[in-house]
């Protein structure tokens, strides 16, 4: 059976600040190092061996990727690198608390910019440092490309082409691919999987570091998903998730 | 002008050991990661900023590799591994203690395994555990190709082709472009840039985790090579990779 494992980085140094982060590249937290060994344990004890793995161009997956592969002695697979898993673009959110964000703006507003499909934050100004097309990393990346922000649906709209041109058709070289990624950019490929509506996407959250297993069969159809891990650690994750937004 | 760095794996736990090491995945030592993040400061500091990198397929040189482009930011550039970058194959004597070796054999019978340009020490068995046939890290490289011992002329027989068709033309494309590999990989190419005799070339130690730097001008002819850091500090780690085969 061919596998893909979808694998949210480890916590960093903002999620444990619980600040908006997109597109700024933080490092993992001391708990997310450790967090990303254990998920790099558990693939390794549970019989995975990864032909090829993917990630984005942020710090915080590269190194959970790094971690996951050296304690799985890995290290010496095929790694490729795209700005198209990046975390969704916050614009203006980029660097402001959430739970302070919440208390001026109101739990709603902020629930809004974080889970609602189709609204993006005020975009980073032209001008603005943090604009990506400052950043040499993105100098390959055409300028209508380049987000400034984004909604959730605009995320997916520059994930899915990767996902269908590159990482799925990896199958048809490697039994079993590892992606190392975001929140919102994983969540646009299990939205796409398992068919979920744009209103009930907004609703599910993937833990940190937890691989979560697809399984494809003929003609490379999704035919099982499932958590590795303890299920009450898995659901007690995924609320830790969905509560930070809240003042 | 078109730099290409060269940068030999920070020390291993078998280099602390004084082990033939080869083709055996040892891990880095606490000081060869601490040497790692110096190398990736200096880089940083010195205005480096690569446009892709090469590594080996050995966890000493892709955790070196991970390390320095951590500590210079550029988690995203792409990086790509091969087996033609590994260490120089020691057959039989991997894991052997280089002293005891010394003791057992003769100072100068060790120099000729470390240094001769030509003898190679006998190969592992076929049914030898350690025979890279067994890893399926090798199982993508023809049986023809992978070896069970090399002399330092083999290796540079199978290097060379990845310098000429992967690496060097990597220049049209990106201004700077890091390698990280083992000592004799790296003094394959060196002795190709610089024009060094079979029976100099052995004499030729390069200093762990020390930057050299080669600039690449005119139909990219290699017209100048220094290496980053205190000159006496070099001559000092020099000294130490030539003393590890001595009883």
């Amino acid at each position: 059976m061919k596998k893909i494992v979808l694998l949210r980085h480890g916590e960093s140094e903002w999620n444990r600040e619980n600040r908006f982060t997109g597109w700024t590249d933080v490092d993992l937290s001391e708990k997310g190092v450790a967090e990303a060994a254990r998920a790099g344990e558990t693939l390794l004890r549970e019989g995975f061996r990864f032909g090829c793995a993917y990630t984005s161009f942020l710090k915080r997956a590269v190194r959970t990727l790094d971690i996951v592969l050296d304690r799985m002695n890995e290290d010496w697979i095929p790694v490729t690198k795209s700005w198209r898993l990046n975390e969704k673009h916050y614009g203006m959110l980029q660097g402001l608390n959430k739970r302070e964000t919440a208390e001026k703006y109101g739990d709603e507003q902020v629930h809004v910019w974080r889970r609602s499909y189709d609204v993006a934050p005020e975009p980073l100004a032209a001008d603005d440092p943090r604009n990506p097309r400052f950043d040499p990393r993105y100098a390959g990346v055409p300028a209508a490309e380049l987000p400034a922000t984004e909604s959730l649906r605009d995320t997916v709209a520059r994930t899915m082409p990767y996902w269908q041109c590159e990482i799925l058709p990896s199958l048809a070289r490697y039994d079993q691919v590892l992606v190392v990624a975001h929140g919102n950019s994983l969540r646009g490929i299990v939205k796409h999987l398992k068919g979920i509506s744009d209103e009930a996407i907004s609703e599910f959250n993937l833990p940190t570091a937890t691989p979560y297993v697809f399984e494809f069969g003929e003609g490379l159809n999704c035919v099982k998903d499932y958590f590795l891990g303890d299920p009450d650690e898995i659901a007690r994750l995924m609320q830790a998730v969905a509560d930070q937004g809240r003042a």
